[in-house]
C-alpha cells in the first residue's frame, strides 16, 4: 500500500498562446505534490505523463487501494526519486481527458463541449502551461524534469524552452522526433477513432455515444508497439485461449474468424475494451499529433545539434534494447547531440526483454541507474 | 511489356475434407499456366500466392498493360524462373476474391452467397486443392513449388503433405509460424473489419455496402508491418503532404488532427482506400486466420525438427535482413529444422533494406540466387 495522495486543480486566466496560432482564453490545470517543497524552492521534480497518462504519479487516493500511480514504482518515500527530499510535481496535459482542460469540456465561444474544436496542442503548448503552474507553485528552477516516451519529450523541451529553469533533465525510452513508422501507426489509430460512424467530426458527447470501435483498434494497435516480440512470445506465445479468460479451456483450434481464437487476441481485446471505457478519443487524436509534431530540429533545418545548442541543464538518458517504438538509437540521437554541444550527459541502456513498457516497470538495473542519478542531484541542493 | 496471358479456371466436383472438419461439396480453382509441359510432366513450377494477391503471377491480360502479374520480374521467358524452360502454374486459393470458390460465392446449402459463413480454409488445405488441380493438368511431381511469405508456407506444407510431389520447395520470406505479435497485427486488421457497422455480421453483400472503413484500417497495418523502419524513413520520413498529392504543397504545419499533414499519412489513405475497392472483407478474414493457424510443428509437440521429417525435396530458402515481420531469424528455424533432419537446403539471407516487401521487388542479388537455383534444377531435368 503506498502513500496517500489527493490530486489539485488550478485555473489560470490566460490567454495562452499556442504554436498553432491559435490561444486558450483561459485553462485549468490538474496536478498532485509529493513531499515537501524546501523553503528556496529548489527540490522541485517536475514529472511528465506519456500518452494514456496523467497527473496521478505515484502514491493512492483515500479509499481507492486500486488507484495506484503509473510512476508509483519510481516516485514516493524511500523511492529512487525520494519524495522524502524532492518535491515531486505530477501534471496532467492540456486537451487531456483526466482534469485538465480539454476536449470535454466547454468551448467558451459557444458553451458547447470542444470536442474535435480543441485546438491542437504540442510538446511546447505543454511545456508553457506547465511553466505557468511552477510560477503559480512559486518554482524558479526545477532540480529536473522527467519524463518517460512523450513525458521524456516534455522533459527535452523543458531544456529549450526554459534552459534558465532546469537544472536536470531525465529523458527515458524517448526520441526527438518521430519516425515514419511511428507517425504510420499514430495515424491509423487516428483514421480508425476519425471513421467510426460514433465519433460524429468529433462532437459525438452531445450525441450520448463513444467511438468505442475506433478506440478499441487504437489502443490494440498501441498494445503491440509498446511490447517487445520476444516479451509477447513469452507471455503469449501461440497459446489458445483458455480457461483463465472464462471461457472453456480448448486445446484445439476453433476454426473461427472472429471468435478468440489465441490468448494475445483476449489479452488484446480486453485491453481495447477497458481502455474505450475510460479514455477520450477527442483526447487520443491531439496527444498522437502532439507526438507526430515534436521534432526540435526542424527549426533548424533537420540538425539536432544546433537545436540542443540551446539546452544547458545536465542530463540523464535512458533507453532499453528492446524499445523498437523508440529505440536505443533514438536516444543515442540526442546524446550524441549533447555531447557535440559539450554538454554534460549519463546515459544508459538497458537491457530489459519488455520493449517500449518497459519504462513504466520494475527493472533492479533501471531503477538503479534513477536512483543513482536522483542521489547526486540530491546531493547538489543547497 | 510482358507476355500475354490468359486466366482459367477449372470446377472441381468435390468433396473437398477441409482441416477444420467441415467439407466443400464442390469447388472451382482460377490458375493461369506459363510455359509448355514436357512431354513427361516433369518441368512443372507451383507458384503459391501470398495475402493480397492471385493466380495472377506473371505477364500481362490482353488489351490491360497496366495488369502485371505480382512475380512477373521474377518469372517469364528468361527471367530468374524461365517459363521457356519450366511449365509454370499461379493458382488462386479457395476463400480468395480473384476467381476461385470464396465467401462472395453462393453457398450450395441456402443458395445465398456464403459471406461469414465460407469454411474456415487453412494452408494444407489449399495445398490438398492444389494437388488437386495438378492432377487434372496430369502433373504428377513438381519440379518445385515456391511462394513468398504465406505463399512460403504453402510450399512448405507441399513438402511435408506430399512429399513425394516435389522434387525442390522454394521457401522465400516466410516463416514456420506466426509469432504473437504476427497474430496480434492479423486480429487487430480483423476487429477493425468485424466491427465495422458495414461488415452486418460478414453478410454486407446482401445489404449493398462494403466494410470499407475497416478495410483501409487492415491494409494501412499491413503496409506498416510489410516495410521497414528504415525504407519509410527514407521514402517519406517526417515530409510534409506536398504537391504530388494534389493538395498544395506546403511547408509549415497545418496544426489539424484529421487533416492529412505528413506524406506518410496520404500514402496510407491513398494505399488504404485503393485496398478497399477490390479487396473482399471475408477474403481477408479468412486468410490472416489461415496465416495464424499454420504451424506444423503443432502436432509434434512444438518440435519443428521433427514435424519437418517427412519433408524429402530438396530446398532454397530466402530471407531479407530487414523483414521484420517474418524475421531472418523464423526462416533460420526451418533451416536447422531441415539440416537436423540431413535434408539438402540452400539458404540465402539477403541483406534488402525494404522489409518483408523485398520477396516482391526487384534486388540483384535475390534475383540471381533464385535464377542459380533455377538452372540448376533445369539442369536436373531428363
Amino acid at each position: 500500500m503506498s502513500f496517500v495522495v489527493t490530486a489539485q486543480s488550478m485555473h489560470f486566466p490566460g490567454p495562452l498562446p499556442l504554436s498553432s496560432g491559435a490561444t486558450l482564453s483561459d485553462y485549468s490545470l490538474a496536478y498532485e505534490t509529493y513531499g515537501k517543497l524546501d523553503a528556496d524552492g529548489g527540490n522541485a521534480v517536475l514529472v511528465c505523463h506519456a500518452l494514456n497518462a496523467s497527473h496521478h504519479v505515484a502514491g493512492v487516493y483515500a479509499g481507492q487501494p486500486q488507484s495506484v500511480g503509473w510512476w508509483d514504482n519510481m516516485i514516493g518515500p524511500g523511492k529512487a526519486v525520494d519524495t522524502d527530499r524532492f518535491f515531486v510535481i505530477g501534471i496532467n496535459n492540456l486537451g487531456s481527458c483526466f482534469g485538465s482542460t480539454g476536449p470535454m469540456h466547454p468551448n467558451p465561444a459557444t458553451g458547447r463541449a470542444w470536442g474535435a474544436d480543441f485546438p491542437v496542442v504540442t510538446v511546447e503548448d505543454w511545456v508553457d502551461a506547465q511553466a505557468a503552474l511552477l510560477d503559480a507553485l512559486g518554482i524558479r528552477k526545477l532540480a529536473a524534469v522527467m519524463g518517460g516516451s512523450l513525458g521524456g519529450m516534455q522533459a527535452l523541451s523543458w531544456a529549450l524552452r526554459h534552459p534558465e529553469r532546469v537544472e536536470h533533465a531525465v529523458v527515458i525510452a524517448s526520441a526527438p522526433s518521430l519516425t515514419a513508422q511511428n507517425i504510420a501507426f499514430n495515424e491509423v489509430a487516428r483514421r480508425a477513432i476519425v471513421t467510426d460512424p460514433d465519433f460524429h467530426g468529433g462532437h459525438f458527447y452531445e450525441q450520448g455515444v463513444i467511438p468505442r470501435r475506433g478506440l478499441r483498434i487504437a489502443r490494440m494497435i498501441g498494445h503491440i508497439t509498446y511490447q517487445s516480440d520476444d516479451v509477447m512470445n513469452e507471455k503469449f506465445g501461440r497459446s489458445l485461449r483458455s480457461a483463465v479468460e472464462g471461457a472453456a479451456a480448448h486445446t484445439d483450434f476453433l476454426y473461427s474468424t472472429q471468435e478468440v481464437e489465441f490468448q494475445i487476441e483476449s489479452y488484446l481485446r480486453y485491453n481495447g475494451d477497458k481502455f474505450s471505457e475510460y479514455f477520450d478519443a477527442n483526447t487520443y487524436l491531439l496527444i498522437t499529433r502532439a507526438l507526430d509534431y515534436f521534432d526540435p530540429a526542424r527549426a533548424h533545418g533537420g540538425d539536432l545539434r544546433a537545436a540542443l545548442a540551446r539546452a544547458t541543464a545536465k542530463f540523464l538518458l535512458v533507453s532499453f534494447t528492446t524499445d523498437w517504438r523508440f529505440s536505443p538509437a533514438r536516444s543515442r540521437e540526442i546524446v550524441k547531440a549533447l555531447l557535440d554541444n559539450r554538454r554534460k550527459v549519463s546515459y544508459a541502456e538497458i537491457d530489459a526483454p519488455h520493449g517500449h513498457d518497459a519504462f513504466l516497470l520494475d527493472d533492479v538495473r533501471y531503477m538503479g541507474v534513477v536512483r543513482s542519478y536522483f542521489d547526486r542531484i540530491g546531493k547538489e541542493l543547497p
